[in-house]
């Protein structure tokens, strides 16, 4: 109820702030008999994590996960999933300069009038470092979907649009570059354009795509838990998160009905794709492909003028490595959350088959 | 589960397909004492009923909510409130051409592979006149919420946008044309629109734009469920619905976070919204908006070629009265749902404070 | 959350007053193609009906259920499940005489406290007519589940106890009396035992016993949703439940363990069954039974001293046709309820094999 | 869904196997700004943990809890509230004796039925250790009702009751004896009923008695989550539980209507309170009393027939340091519960006040 749970049958409960000893989570619901690949899930807590390449934050933080329980030989027994990642550097910082600073666009503000009595260490619970547990809780997942592909990847940064279809595109090259656009000429220019705003102290915001491919026919509940909106809910909690769409998306708003129609090749797959996957809030077997809205990060290097929470007015400047551009470090966190949902309703169609 | 119910604290499960008996809907964790404006519910009903306008289909639904529990001496009692709404023309019709038919776009596909077993007619459960109880529980929920104000209005239709922001607008003026959006030249360029895209027997997709004002501070929950996320959640469940933004949406993304951030006056409101009223998933006091895109409606008077369950190439023609755009009568369900979202945050933050 | 749903899976809401317009439910999560067998879904009605037989309450009410929505054909399409049955008589009476007292032993105090505004008409909510609701849901359990036997009977009234093991029993027999003790002899001990009560104006308490055969290994879930702890719960929501044990019960806890302990055969099976066919909450494939205690109903048709809502001392006296002892009519709530926990445990299975 | 949360607003989820590296938790939905008492949490947790006195097993365990996050400057924060304990001992065993092995009464059976694959070390999660989790979220659900007493109290062992009414107990006495009755003369027989079955290798089984006190009124839903369905609930889902009674209880089943209705004094309370202080599902403010059956510890150190996963007959005997008698340490855990309980009703309890 208060917001730290995701998903019915399989769920992923999260707790943790970023300064805290350590963040981490129980996963409920998964079934037995999986074996993990304990290095894949290693591996896509190293593609979140900071530090990694030149373009973000430069914190260092090994981001290493220790289960706790639920798995017994290396598979998986029905058991709840507990897990922690230890916050390695959290003791040495000072943060009484923000202790009573609210940050312009952070949720320090709405935090103290809700609670009250807030961690304000580093963000405390509103810190992005919480998404490392849904990208451990994601990996599992992403296990028991072994025949389901999920690819993000980074379609725009800035004003820089990588506007090729992804059909067109070579996935594989997703990770061969720091901003994690699978056309090398676009990631370089999103590159560069993310060092020149860092180099200004500012921030900027971008897209991710994600395109999830061999999804089973059926996935999915109607009228309020259809695929797509559950989708949408998962991207849009994740920080930072302005919109989202999918297939046409608000592009198909400008579209008529005879254009936007998709018309059914005689094996039931359909011959366009605008619909994304999922008709009526169920996956239909084409791709499903959506667009997530990431807004610049807050925290910048310039000064600014804002209040205490007394309402003085008081100038603040970002100290410490923060990300200029949030996108590159949010494609596996993307997938981890597309992972959990699909893994939800995969459990969840298995009860009526 | 399965579903059919929305909310937690503020609870809507809805039954009922388009041609059985009746639909309807309980409402459960509706505070007792409230003093229920019948005529204001049936008047939300009436804004999205058919047959209102020219521009909207022509069925002949009254659309007349019956309350059956929950409810004494006119006042909400604490209890589960159970409603109907008889479907008064359903027996009519013969479905039978449309009984093995994957209409293009339709849910017809995916609920057969789903289900095996459907009630084909009108759509079943996946016609859009569910929504009809959505609106019965959020007339409820805005009565709940009396200080808030809640306002959609259709912000584009095809390619004819309405471009100035909400600010500038007379939210009084929604309701005094067909199409409901508030500027009324603009109004007629998209009236217009529509019925040159029904003459085509063509259909055409568009933009609703809801606004938000005076709600309280601290509502949403944070990670998982933060307020935009639920938002985003209720209207990507509504039907044709494709993407979802708030604040500055996809547009914040080609922006700095020097030109994003939202400075703070000295009484903690901000002078700029471009977070659009919500910042770190709990509303701020700010306005909150939100900008929701819809599809062209699939049903189109135009010959489609589709194929059968057996997967033999048809031909096949909408009949019957549809709406050519689905916007003006998706107004109040936007509406609606905001309402749903925010009268379950209202009560989860009771508990707090 | 207002506890007005029973279930996860395969789950019920219910509303309605015993005196408003009609009763009501919603089952969500009932799988597609169940060929519904709709006379036993009346039958089970007609065996919770009043007036069925000289030791229950005189009403009439023919308790007719109306399916709304969810089936078509004659088979669940797995949509949603709307049920309602009217009030046939709910018009006629008048209540403003204990508008305002405070009936003993009823929830007219708690509600009141807690609600502020209730509908006093008969008991409102709180009466047990509500639980008509619950025997439609188990009947379709019930056929859901097809190879599962569900058997309750009336194990005493009072201090007329039924001492043999249920072993030795003819379920044939239980509704072959009208207090649904399955040894004739017994039953005839019981009917007398309720006329002089109800002779007295007086009401008598009693246990049901109800045994699940051919339940599946595996149902139940472990920690806190053992499958006896909801059933616990089950049970324990019905009206005028008082207690709940299986297997042992209460007497298993002046055994010892080299007693209590059922040793296995070969097979798996055990051979002796204290555990009551649950072992860490999940059924063994033993029989599951248990045992339901029954408080004596609280009106009574004479004179009681109680205060109104002021707090004035006021004489009372019970009118109408009331059940001198609960038991009979409850063998199918018990039932039902019975069934619905099977039936969600069943789904739940589902998805780990 | 899988078992492992408890709780709607005020939520536990908990993990770990008796001897993986830890068990833990996590809380969400305890309010903010609740200062915590940890010694109290830690005291909760000695009372519970083995070792304490002579009668209860001799393993070494510290059971130390170790909180992650949630709790700042020593209040809640209204963050989710992670928590662990070690498990200090767990490396040193070696359990391939058992691991094909179904001990009689014990889980081992139906987990290998339901999951395949399990983790046989002492009992895995089936074991009750898992407890201790609950004994930590309870102590702290006891802080936020501050003014709610809750005492739990040994009410048998075996066939030595504990006759007198709980009006006439001092419970300060109930920790000044091993097994924690609050009557010393009846202590001693139980004492000394515990010590005569540990020498003969065997156990016994009791019952515990819980008394909830200054319980506010209004606390509790109608219909499916009574307030006692609820605790019996929660009561049946503690390891070795059998049966549950509140109120009257069975012996009520044998009560006439006349003698068992609780007449009303004129401030509200009741003259009698065979209620148990809750009327239609919700507290009446007057005491909250029920009964707890535990059975007879499974494991014996008499030898026992059983058979392996391969069906073959094999002789086992109990190992390492087990409880003769549960009953002493599930006192804590009996009380953590019903705190559980009550915290989760008050926050609901809230949102309507």
């Amino acid at each position: 109820m208060a917001g730290n749970s995701f998903g019915k049958l399989f769920k992923l409960t999260t707790f943790g702030e970023s300064h805290g000893v350590a963040i981490g989570g129980v996963i409920d619901g998964c079934p037995a008999n999986l074996a993990l690949d304990f290095n894949a899930i290693q591996e896509e807590l190293n593609r979140r994590k900071p530090g990694q390449s030149s373009i973000v934050t430069q914190r260092k933080e090994p981001d290493t996960v220790e289960f706790l329980s639920g798995i017994f030989e290396g598979k998986t027994t029905g058991a709840s999933i507990g897990f922690i990642i230890k916050n390695t550097n959290q003791k040495s910082k000072d943060y009484t300069h923000i202790k009573t600073v609210y940050r312009p666009s952070h949720a320090d503000f709405t935090y103290t009038q809700k609670y009250g009595h807030r961690d304000y260490r580093g963000g405390g619970r509103s810190s992005a470092r919480e998404t490392a547990c849904r990208v451990v809780a994601g990996a599992i997942a992403k296990q028991l979907l072994e025949h389901v592909s999920i690819q993000a990847y980074t379609s725009s940064v800035g004003d820089i649009f990588l506007e090729k279809p992804y059909q067109s595109l070579d996935f594989s090259k997703t990770e061969s570059n720091a901003v994690r656009c699978p056309d090398p000429e676009v990631a370089q220019k999103m590159i560069a354009k993310i060092k020149a705003i860092r180099k200004e102290g500012d921030t900027i915001g971008g897209t991710v795509t994600c395109v999830l491919q061999n999804v089973p026919i059926g996935l999915g509940e109607p009228v309020f838990d259809k695929l797509h909106a559950e989708l949408g809910k998962a991207m849009l909690s994740i920080n930072a998160v302005k919109g989202f769409e999918y297939g046409s998306g608000f592009c198909g708003t400008r579209m008529k009905g005879s254009e936007h129609n998709d018309l059914f090749a005689p094996d039931g797959s359909t011959k366009t794709n605008l619909s994304g996957g999922i008709q009526g809030g169920i996956s239909n077997g084409m791709d499903i492909y959506f667009r997530v809205a990431f807004k610049p990060v807050a925290t910048i290097m310039q000064e600014q003028t804002t209040i205490d929470s007394e309402g003085n007015t008081v100038k603040m400047q970002g100290k410490g490595r923060h990300d200029p551009c949030v996108v590159p470090r949010a494609i596996p966190i993307v997938e981890a959350m597309a992972a959990l949902v699909l893994a939800d309703y995969y459990l969840q169609h298995k009860i009526y088959n």
